[in-house]
């Protein structure tokens, strides 16, 4: 049996039973009873992927996933390609937004190359992890983005990453993405899932002018049509738009709900691989938080059709995990919360009259 | 002069010359142009209270003004007055829910009784600063909830406490309270200063039922009723409603303009205090951070009332300054990318082709 398919088959339904024990607790702590809001689901929702009402906070990392879109050819991003290699180089250097974020927040980076262009393997790069698939997808205009092979391959190198993350005892996991023209691709997938107009889903991405994005539009308008025999299952439309990173995010959101670390999902590229994620597997949204609603193009609207709510909405627009690392904090203070208030009974304090 | 005078009179306007120097450096930084969005909009405002275009992270503090309230009487909280004791003792012995997230985020933790009405200033609480104006405000449904003397001494204890961490180099304050029933003199301060309907502003607090919320609003009706011709200005719309740790907010978000630090307003109490500060000086919501979107009664309609756009937006309504807390972690955050994120120069990142 695949990978794919082992890591599918083992993952087990929310604990209900640990949330229910995590919020009884809740109501023991010196707030009023659902003071926290939000919060409090996110430490019920903590503890239902985990699997562990002790709900006790560990290490966090994020995953940045990192690879190159043969549709950049198209004119569809306002940055050249070979700033992929470049931001690979940054980001691992301890340059990028991410990089300080996680630096931070004492978050593990976890950097890797699934495919961008410009081979760096050869004399690697301090601090990036090798798992290429490729130079980059094929233009989905000529053909299907990946090979379904290649889609395979790439969705497994997520699971792998989760599952090595997971291995050394890393509780939350954040996913990130780098990749010029990446946001072409995602809006596509998204428009195949949601049936929502390319004209609302696609965005600027990073700063095209109007020109740029009606051209956008029309790239994404006509992936839609030459390639819809193709739109139909979850690796079907990986394969057919691509892209190698937005594969490995889907593996690694399978990866964590199979491995029980609940993962964070970036933006507006890493909720169109947790889109996908939920098309392979139903339910799997369950097993994930989203960090923000962004700029970027349609991305409210994609949450709100698939009724996600967003933990911040900051505009940010940036990827490379700088979301998904601003949530992670928020979750690990409700657990901090959780684990460190005194309760009623402990501080003295007195309860409702009324 | 008194204190008041003269700390108002010594508030400049916004920089925003600095604001633009943050502006510029913002887009020298390996990302797309404007893509942190709302987190570039704190850096430019930070700079500009500052009057520092370095912008340059420094000290946080917590200051969480602690007082009762004579409106308690009417049955308006659904916890015993004697919990506002028992809380000024959780926060300061590290218990409380602000007092883990002040630890969590090395933010220091002022905590403040402006007049409690259990008085324990002769054996006084570890880690409690006493600035005592009286032992809780008057119901003010039985003539005014502070004399204007009272009232003064309110606003000062915050412009005081804001000099003193100003002055051993607090650059960012978050400003909170604990306060038994004081949730129903928040909202009869922003009916008065918003002409919205109590039923519209009311909220449960701690936790009322619809009984407790009717009668809620039946209190803030009449006292809006038999205090009206008191409620002109900022100071004698204070003095009729009180209270003083909501006095004391409000001196404190002066105090911080004044002394050029800029300070984090918590929920729905905090944001009464704030607007009546903006009633005394008008322009001063300049310089404040709103934090977040309370789920107490009307904030989301307050906030909207007056243009404000909040930080978070995650459901809280615990007071203490819990989600001041939560925010100044992200105009940290803001900060640290500002100063510590390589540029495209530095780090021979392409530029823009379209």
């Amino acid at each position: 049996m695949s990978l794919l398919k082992q890591t599918i088959d083992s993952i087990l339904p929310l604990d209900n039973e640990a949330a229910r024990a995590a919020d009884a607790r809740l109501d023991t702590l010196t707030k009023p009873p659902g003071s926290l809001g939000h919060l409090e689901e996110l430490v019920r929702r903590y503890a239902a992927i985990r699997h562990d009402e002790s709900v006790k906070p560990g290490r966090g990392a994020i995953a940045v996933f990192v690879a190159d879109h043969g549709v950049a050819d198209e004119g569809v991003s306002s940055f050249p390609q070979a700033v992929t290699a470049e931001m690979l180089r940054n980001i691992a250097a301890g340059g990028a937004a991410i990089s300080v974020l996680a630096r931070r927040f004492g978050y593990a980076l976890k950097v890797v190359d699934v495919g961008v262009k410009v081979d760096t393997s050869a004399n690697p790069l301090a601090g990036v992890t090798y798992r290429r698939v490729g130079a980059g997808t094929r233009n989905f205009l000529d053909g299907p983005a990946m090979t379904p092979d290649e889609t395979t391959r790439a969705l497994e190198v997520g699971i792998e990453i989760a599952r090595e993350l997971a291995g050394s005892g890393t509780t939350l996991i954040g996913v990130g993405e780098m990749g010029i023209a990446n946001s072409t691709p995602a809006a596509a997938i998204l428009c195949a899932l949601t049936a929502i107009e390319p004209s609302a889903i696609v965005g600027r991405g990073t700063g095209l002018d109007d020109a740029g994005v009606r051209r956008k539009i029309e790239v994404v308008t006509r992936a839609l049509e030459i390639r819809r025999d193709a739109l139909t299952s979850g690796e079907s439309i990986l394969a057919a738009l691509g892209g190698f990173e937005i594969a490995a995010m889907a593996g690694a959101y399978i990866g964590g709900a199979a491995f029980k670390v609940p993962v964070v999902v970036d933006g507006f590229i890493a909720t169109a691989a947790a889109a996908v994620a939920e098309k392979i597997h139903q339910g799997l949204f369950d097993h994930l938080f989203f960090s923000h609603r962004s700029a970027e193009g349609g991305h409210a609207l994609a949450l709100d059709h698939f009724k996600l709510r967003p933990i911040l909405d900051l505009d940010l627009r940036l990827g490379e995990g700088t979301g998904a690392a601003l949530a992670m904090n928020v979750i690990d203070s409700a657990l901090d919360l959780l684990n460190n208030m005194a309760t009623f009974a402990g501080a003295g304090i007195s309860g409702k009259v009324r």
